[in-house]
């Protein structure tokens, strides 16, 4: 978990007239066809000719967003690249191009600078986006990240949160949970790590959800497989914030309530075991944990028969009267109401 | 210079569930026609039909690129899109959109916030773009603002920095070095202010050049004035980092050299004045000082006669085959090889 601190180190200030940026993204290639002029002007100029253009931005702060003591650089340049596609994903449309800013602090050399960057460029190259732009400055304190994710989409396929329709099947992609429990994991080997730094954690047990925390993956897979399988979804919103914050986004935007049925919540056995052992609630976590980057959508239920083979997709519900509420409906067939428990009023991102 | 600290705080913590960024551009309008959704879904939508999308990004983060003991945050806000647009301008294109993010540590109250989100939204209004996504998060210190701003234009009125030919005009608009200088005055009276609260400074012999860094303007009209004189220029870039380091991105990326006129640039009598209060050379000022967001652009000489009587623009010099290297020519007539003493490498910016 820890860096090797052996590495040569090259200090930010002796880059002196070499422009960091055009250092750290020279091997950065352009692929997308929208793209007419990536780094290296005022401005990037972007073609995007009869499609739309969807713009979001995120910004991620060292002890706030992410610990550098569990996180490796290449992983959190990954990361900060996927949760902004996966923004554009939850329009139903395909990104582009990203622009990456970064304020560091002189603590950070070149090299780690240079690892970031490798993940940033893996996860363009994966999530096949174009590096157009950035901004390179020093920060008084610690490392922050901010990106810009573009994307296009033909009109007729935009979904907002605001297009589900009382009686809409409710869909999640893949399952939720693991990030949050990666995340505990993590966590507690940090603080044995603290206690007995000679400690070599066996982490096996725990792969799928630390790879769920540290190395997360935007659904870009979603919005080709609803196309593909002539599906419209009513409204869609990633999973950032938790599965029952972002139901409540799409309910309040669209003006209709929901009931949730926590048998049909998605979850890996990794995560079923970890609640087990850190004695939590894994439906609890499931709600509340975020991170998961999966797509939360309603479709119409005519749609129902086109899905409901995919291993990819899970009906976990169904969109009500708005004056019915917001629900879920435990194992034991009592319905309560749903809270959004994932909200955090400091980390508001909206676009 | 300082702020009244007796108005009312609203701690951030106490927004609760109370979209942050939602209460702090609700009353935020949607002005432009490309702007098909704005803040409140997971990314924006817009549509720029056959024209050209143009992309700039920015950090401004405070300790490094602003000091709040002499800022007052509604001009930072304005400042923070000044600086973007002006990118976009410098592609000779027309400002639509501006995504804003910032990081604040919880020393801010909600009515900081509201201040500077005040100086955006003029900015936003007298530069005619609608705000369109953001993040807000919490910072371990300081203030942080990160700034995309997006642009439209047609395809063949982009303007590169990599198209200025041999014995093109090199023109100014507006006049430069009274940034650095407002800097240098507002430096002073912090120091005066340190050693003696009470003093009352009489900074009205300095008003321009204090507006000049506190509350920069972007060429929004050079763009427009050009196309009415039907002149294409034949590169341009922005003035962020001086007028040297300027000169020297135009020559490199274009291949030519360029011989720049002392005597030619353009200084406002409270920069001649204040050069020499400080004792300060005001052609190294101008040079290297940064931060006027004038633009620099070169012309063909057969345009010369459509600009050469606008008060708005100077001709400074022109260019030269490459080999022949880049010059200040002094008003005693001698030549000197420009260095680019405007560089920060920890401030580099390329999109």
């Amino acid at each position: 978990m820890l860096k090797d601190k052996d590495e040569q180190r090259t200090s930010l200030a002796s880059l002196g007239e070499f422009g960091l940026i055009d250092h750290l993204t020279a091997n950065f290639k352009i692929t997308q066809s929208s793209t007419i002029k990536g780094i290296g002007d005022d401005a990037a100029v972007l073609d995007f000719k009869s499609k739309k253009v969807v713009v979001s931005t995120d910004l991620l702060v060292e002890g706030v967003h992410f610990d550098l003591s569990y996180m490796p650089l290449k992983h959190l340049g990954y990361k900060a690249v996927v949760v902004n596609v996966s923004d554009i994903y939850a329009m139903n449309a395909t990104a582009t191009q990203v622009t990456v800013s970064i304020a560091v602090s002189n603590r950070f050399p070149l090299e780690a600078l240079e690892e970031l960057y490798a993940g940033i460029q893996l996860a363009a190259k994966i999530y096949n986006v174009d590096v157009v732009g950035g901004d390179t400055t020093s920060s008084t304190k610690g490392l922050l990240i901010s990106v810009t994710a573009i994307g296009e989409i033909e009109e007729e396929k935009i979904t907002y949160r605001n297009g589900a329709k009382e009686n809409d099947l409710l869909v999640v992609s893949g399952d939720i949970g693991g990030a949050f429990l990666g995340l505990k994991v993590l966590q507690r080997e940090k603080s044995v790590f603290e206690v007995n730094p000679n400690n070599q954690p066996d982490l096996d047990m725990y792969s799928y959800i630390i790879e769920r925390q540290l190395k997360p993956e935007a659904r870009k897979d979603i919005p080709v497989l609803l196309n593909d399988l002539d599906v419209k979804p009513t409204a869609m919103i990633d999973i950032s914030d938790g599965l029952s914050s972002e139901i409540m986004h799409l309910c309040k935007q669209s003006e209709v309530g929901c009931n949730l049925y926590e048998d049909k919540i998605p979850l890996d056995p990794q995560v079923i075991s970890t609640c087990e052992e850190f004695n939590l609630d894994s439906t609890m976590v499931a709600l509340s944990g975020g991170e998961d980057y999966e797509l939360l959508f309603t479709i119409s239920q005519e749609d129902f028969p086109k899905i409901k083979a995919n291993p990819n997709l899970t009906v976990i519900g169904h969109m009500t009267q708005a004056s019915e509420g917001i629900h879920l409906i435990t194992r034991a067939n009592t319905k309560i109401p749903l809270k959004a428990q994932g909200w955090n009023a400091m980390d508001a991102d909206s676009e």
